[in-house]
């Protein structure tokens, strides 16, 4: 068995290289490659999944499972091989149903499908896309198809982010916040409105960069396993073990986007750095699901980065390195500022209180689309509609409307309800943290994070993906996930902040 | 039969793809790859090559191009398709005699020889990789014998970098071309010295690297297809068509070695920029051979590069550029300074006059060590022997010794005779181009570089590796590779210099 065992993790090791493989050349692609190599560079990155698809779903792989499940089956449930051979099941089952030529459409579509989301956004013209959009939501209910029967087509979609979780479950936690968060907007529209000012300023980018570099060194990214690059669009990447990158763009006439985005990608990045050596070449490595792995970059962004006790470490430093800028501001008065509550159109830059009314409107609008409750054609009315429902303002074209997101023109339906998800999963953990580590505020005051990371390693990230997201917040907290611990936060955080 | 040729064509256009994914890994790894990531990105390297090797030594392969070879007799034979089949016949028999287990053994041992030759060169202590070159020397012989018959197990070495080139042409060119070169030496000693102060004042990096931008883009180096990146040792690499990129290190108290290095990338690099699209997923994309390669590089970097008209062009840029570095030091001066001929122990920083004595010297080791006729103990007593017959003076240690070139520790055993036959090609071809462009240097003056590179494009670029090197040099320039034109422009150069 052991024999059998080694040969499957070879194979996943030799997966293992083809996906780091992939992932330089999409790093590279979004910091520095020449313009002249988007096709060979295209045809490189086909290969290699076309690749890393027929090793992955070759037959001697089922093989090898069958043959080792009843062997795992007397194993630790918890140990590592046992976890492996589940979960390669999973994965198994799910890959070969799928037919090669569907990966190749997919990959064919969406690569126009964006660049006519591109052009679409730029004119503000969602009838340049909706035509790919009626292709991608028909790919959609088709690849779901291939995995009858479900409960819900939505179901499938769901499972390739989050592993075992249901709609049912998810439209159930998002009706029990959903109002709550809507009432706390309102108290907040009708109290004084926060001054945030300080942050317009100019920021130059050279400084910004040395912030965050400081920043994230002190909250333990590990700079020797990783690095920052400039990019279009902030993002984190595994290319290996032991290099886990993570990317920034600046603006230097507002203070919040460079930093927010490092600490949130830091979080990722941290995250995958804290995996064991030992699950690096197999299934198991890497996070879990997409709502865990934002529950560890809105952690840091969030409830360490936006929270008092942080700032009244970094602030001093921060007037050091920005004098003019904060000149006459207090903590408080840059706290607050930092908090602002202000409903906006731009989901990523949304405030902690509005950002998850965002993703429950593209959460429905999603499943509408698929059940057909919604046609294609009326989304920017839908969007819109919601949207004044939900954070009482309109947009004013389909640009600020239904084209801000670039997830749809990449096929991907199911991934926003993970980022909702995170937020809620954050502050479940933040409260467990909270119990475990008592002192924590003062040692965040202190610019010490080493316990809290040192937290998150043990309960978290090093069991890379052997659990599924339900089963870790279940096993970590008591509890599977749920919005209570978010709006009990929420309802404190922004309480205080607006006097409520 | 078209068919057949598709089906080939695809597998080379996988084993292109696999390639540029190996370069853009490694570019990385010279470049900005955290320390962290060392042994993932081996993994990932080795995994790549060994699907490239699976791939392409399969038996299918081998199928495809017996079934194609008689179709292709009947084509024209300097056709695109007859040569895809004539070097693909070349390639795969070669590949095929190599077992999986010798490529996995070399990447171990070299690995290992590697890091035994950085302890050695540090400590300049030979014994440290003695033991090292002994496999090494011995693998090579190994490896040879898998080609038998053979003239000389050399040859079978030589082959890999220089198609079909023989031991015997090479060692007749080097004899001939020696005692001329030395007896040129010999007379510049005993000579007025050029004095070449100019070239040790301080030049800050970011004004060199402007230059070089400069520069590199004023001869044709195309920066939407290329980039220039910081590195220790600098490099020229393909990641893909359309993707050439150049890397550079920098001596801020030394003018020569980044200009003359980026100049010599550049030349690599604009060569592989020439090679026309419809090669770019075949056997035939890329340079024909190292010494090929050698020509082009060199070819810009000596021949344009260290030349007076291209001085006349930019040395007034220049002035202007480092005005105090450049005080007093007129346009002659300034060329005689950068063309100064001394005997130095680092071959990459030799002068035009003394380069090939340091090639010979290792080929001549390198045909020893495998005959026999040298023991891999004796190595360094040899190389400073020979050192000192040539050029006249003799290393104080190892390390300014055989212990100087990182080669033979990666197993590169047959690739230094490359580097002069570049230097002898770039003549033959540059007499030819003189005769075809007549006013070439007035166009050099003007910074017009246009109609070289156009020339390079057509006679040498578009080819690809259609054509071995002896034949591509023969169909240009209607000679074999040889030395006269070399040796010609070495005395009319230095001759003038050196007023001899």
């Amino acid at each position: 068995m052991e024999e059998k065992l080694n040969e499957l993790k070879e194979i996943q090791g030799t997966l293992t290289d083809l996906g780091n493989a992939s992932a330089v050349l999409n790093w590279d692609q979004e910091t520095y490659m020449p313009p002249g190599g988007v096709e060979s560079r295209g045809r490189a990155l086909a290969t290699l999944a076309r690749m890393a698809q027929e090793i992955g779903t070759d037959e001697k792989v089922g093989k090898l499972i069958e043959e080792l499940e009843p062997w795992a089956a007397e194993q630790d449930p918890d140990s590592d091989d046992a976890r492996l051979i589940v979960v390669s099941r999973r994965g198994y089952d799910k890959a070969v149903k799928v037919p090669p030529e569907m990966v190749a459409e997919r990959a064919m579509l969406t690569s126009q499908a964006n660049a006519a989301w591109r052009e679409a956004r730029e004119k503000s013209d969602y009838s340049i896309f909706e035509p790919f959009m009626e292709k991608i939501v028909e790919l959609n209910q088709r690849y779901a198809d291939l995995f009858k029967p479900y409960d819900h087509a939505y179901d499938v979609l769901l499972d390739d982010y989050e592993p075992m979780m249901k709609t049912e479950d998810v439209k159930k936690i998002f009706a029990e916040i959903r109002p709550k968060q809507v009432e706390l907007i309102e108290k907040i529209a009708a109290s004084d409105q926060v001054d945030d000012r300080v942050l317009y300023k100019f920021y130059p980018e050279d400084a910004q960069i040395e912030m965050g570099d400081e920043i994230c060194r002190a909250i333990g990214y590990d700079f020797k396993r990783g690095r920052q690059d400039k990019v279009h669009h902030p993002f984190s990447t595994n290319l290996g073990y032991g290099d886990q990158r993570i990317t920034y763009r600046v603006d230097e006439n507002f203070f919040n986007p460079y930093i927010f985005a490092a600490l949130h990608e830091a979080g990722h990045a941290m995250y995958e750095q804290g995996i064991p050596k030992s699950l690096s070449r197999s299934i198991l490595y890497g996070g879990t699901s997409l709502a865990i792995h934002e529950s560890q970059s809105r952690l840091w962004e969030n409830l360490v980065g936006r929270s008092q006790p942080f700032w009244e470490w970094y602030y001093p430093k921060l007037q050091q390195r920005f004098p003019e800028q904060t000149e006459g501001v207090s903590l408080e008065e840059f706290y607050k500022a930092i908090n602002k509550v202000e409903p906006s159109f731009i989901r990523v830059e949304a405030d902690e209180a509005t950002y998850n009314l965002h993703i429950m409107l593209r959460l429905e609008i999603e499943i509408g689309l698929l059940e057909g409750s919604i046609q294609v054609s009326e989304l920017p009315q839908v969007w819109n509609d919601r949207f004044e429902s939900y954070l009482g303002i309109r947009p004013k074209n389909d640009a600020e409307g239904c084209l801000q997101d670039v997830h749809w023109s990449f096929g991907l339906f199911g991934y926003f309800s993970t980022y909702a998800l995170g937020n809620l999963v954050s502050l479940q953990l933040w409260e467990k943290i909270k119990e475990d580590i008592p002192n924590l505020d003062s040692h965040i005051r202190k610019g010490e994070f080493g316990q809290l990371l040192t937290w998150l390693n043990e309960k978290v990230h090093a069991h890379g993906s052997k659990f599924y997201p339900q089963d870790l917040v279940q096993r970590i907290t008591g509890e599977k996930i749920n919005g209570d611990a978010y709006i009990r936060y929420l309802n404190k955080k922004f309480g205080d902040i607006y006097g409520l």
